[in-house]
């Protein structure tokens, strides 16, 4: 199902917002069999809007998906083209009413007589309810010239809105309306580049059946390697998916860390739950991302005992017992704070395992001897302690997202070690 | 200058990778002088590669930008397609293959065979020096049948190499070629909702000149007012945006923060300096957020100490000395364990201000008197305590950033008030 999604707002085109829309879109809607030909950005503006969905429809898109422009303000234009292309009059819906000033007055609000708009719907199109806010997706279908269908859903650009209008509506009917089969899988790795694990897995046809593709997706020291397979038939290209990954895996060891949508923080925060252990944390350069990461997924009070920015020289001594002398004599980015730093942490806040890090994000406040991109990460557990120095780039914000991934990285391969030991004694 | 953007990759289409460069490019394209008509992504596919080109060309695009496809393994095919497209031989340029050798021998390391594709640039072509990695940019030009010139320019899409090829060659030369002149102003609000500030503005037409366009950009608690206006009169369009400017922010009072690039931690940041004040966290459903957020912009040591992230409630009373009977009897979601965990992290990390969170982010956890969304925010300096609750919404990710921008508010409208106090006293 040759599909195209339209995202529709200036602030897009001018770069405020950051389009996550389409990318959670590409990818729930591929996954629900929609083969995604194009994604496209265009401002609000109406001759411009209406330009893309028939050059879409030219260029043979059965599912058109669009998001933005469907609120109440006089930019809000993705309602009133999409009716004139599909040749459709406006017509305000009673029940959307109803819906709309209900969700006002449950808040104790009068609906804005603007707002009468929001119950506007093409002759013909289905309403799709919104749970989390008051403008409702719109689902409508049209036969072309040439005897091909063709659907296109409207949906608000709000992100929670439009995925809420999604799973409860848009995927369930893309699904029933599939196709081809397409199906993906993915592994994910951790502590190798691209193109060395390239070099690893060598010849790439003796790995992948026919007819499946591999690529490679770096992200801030995280590399997914994506498969992708095509057919009619689902069962086999489940199958040659299957085989893909395992070969694959077989040759990667412990570099991979999960599949699919796992992420680093949830396969850490996943180890740490089977063994039992617990975690805090003492970050200076990091300044509190990596609590912030491990804490993105719900239930990490079940490892995570907290931790302390330690962003000031008499935090690390007063909070966490640094030595003032060894700050003096090493500075504060160096092995020996980082170990003070991660011993002090576990100890105050009585966890099974202390990670440190210390280090110079930049862009300034690098020396000759330390650079900036220069980090220690300090690791402490029952087993031992750990230093690991990380040599890293100028750009502050990359800095910081490396040495989170490499402290992720470390508590894994060091818990991995904890288990075997634990296995062996 | 009609301007496409074309984002290359199956990746970014199929949403593994969110498209962070069009959103950069975008913004920094249109203040250069560009005149962005669309944004489109493709995935690695010759054949919807070279129709996109194509497309935009047929629109009348004067300048194609494209980010992604310029490395040296089997889906890179951007050079390969351009130089068909634009009719040019790709030949091996000996100076950009002595760059590409020397970057791996300067780590030690030997340049793989594979990787002189990176040194193929299509004839005529300039090579664009790429400071952050190896695979330069490239920008060609050539005259259209109707007599139109058009320019394309290729850049990698790992984004770092991407903005620094921008901002040391594409940049420049693109505000060389403007023609028609776009200004774009912005004003930062925090603490109204969009719908809110639109009617308290009132008619729009009275306060903005004839040509400035304003349009609402909500995210997270903070709306961006962006104004625009073009013109070929670079001092009228000027004039008119310093007016529109200045009679928004005069009907919003202190909902405006900044305007333009700053954000909210960085006003916040700004202002503390400004008072020469120092600022301690203690974080629990944020879990490290607030304190990320503040050391994103560099220096946030001149303000921030530090913070504690206070997961569990072990931590909340042995790190921050909250009373545990007050944990008992009014819950760790409560304004009294709130106000203690403020109280105690400007007491144990010696700062002049404290700030707490304490709440259900979900998307568990919540019951008939707490559901989910249920935040409690503390706020201690020597001024005076204050304590805020609110009720947000039962998504994880939306809790924890409304949450993270409600405790930037609190923080930078309290020290606005003590900062009149000590005026007046």
């Amino acid at each position: 199902m040759h599909t195209v999604l339209l995202t529709v707002g200036d602030e897009i085109l001018l770069g405020q917002i950051v389009n996550t829309n389409a990318a959670w879109l590409g990818e729930r809607l591929a996954l629900a069999g929609a083969d995604i030909q194009r994604s496209e950005t265009v401002g609000d503006d109406r001759v411009r809007m209406s330009e893309s969905i028939q050059r879409a429809t030219a260029d043979g898109a059965e599912l058109i998906v669009i998001t933005g422009g469907l609120g109440a303000t006089h930019d809000d234009i993705t309602r009133d083209v999409v009716a004139e292309v599909f040749e459709r009059a406006l017509e305000v819906r009673p029940d959307v009413m109803e819906t709309v000033e209900a969700r006002y007055a449950a808040r104790g609000r009068r609906m804005p007589p603007a707002n009468r708009a929001l119950a506007e719907v093409p002759a013909g199109f289905d309403v799709l309810p919104n749970p989390k806010g008051v403008a409702p997706g719109l689902w409508g279908e049209r036969q072309l010239e040439d005897g091909r269908r063709q659907s296109i859903v409207l949906m608000p650009g709000v992100p929670y809105e439009m995925k809420a209008i999604s799973e409860a509506s848009v995927l369930p009917r893309v699904r029933q309306l599939g196709v081809d089969e397409v199906a993906h899988r993915s592994l994910l790795t951790v502590g190798m580049g691209e193109n060395d694990i390239a070099e690893r897995l060598g010849d790439l046809t003796d790995l992948l059946p026919d007819g499946v593709g591999l690529a490679f997706l770096p992200s801030l020291g995280v590399v997914r390697l994506r498969f992708t397979a095509k057919g009619d038939d689902a069962d086999r290209i489940r199958g040659d998916l299957d085989h893909a990954v395992a070969s694959v895996r077989e040759q990667l060891g412990d570099l991979v860390f999960g599949e699919d949508r796992t992420t680093l923080e949830g396969a850490v925060g996943e180890l740490l739950v089977a063994q039992g252990a617990t975690l805090a944390l003492a970050e200076s350069c990091t300044g509190g991302a990596i609590a912030a990461r491990l804490t993105e997924p719900a239930g990490a009070s079940r490892y995570l005992r907290g931790g302390v920015v330690a962003y000031c020289n008499s935090v690390k001594i007063e909070t966490l017992g640094v030595d003032p002398t060894v700050l003096v004599l090493d500075g504060a980015v160096s092995e020996t704070v980082a170990l003070q730093m991660a011993r002090g942490v576990r100890e105050r806040l009585g966890s099974d395992i202390g990670v440190s890090t210390t280090g110079i994000a930049g862009p300034s406040g690098g020396s000759p001897e330390k650079p900036v991109g220069t980090v220690w990460l300090g690791y402490v557990d029952a087993h031992g302690e750990h230093s690991v120095r990380l040599r890293l780039t100028t750009d502050r914000m990359v800095n910081i997202g490396l040495t989170t991934t490499a402290a992720l990285n470390l508590i894994r391969r060091q818990r991995m070690k904890a288990s075997e030991l634990s296995v062996l004694s």
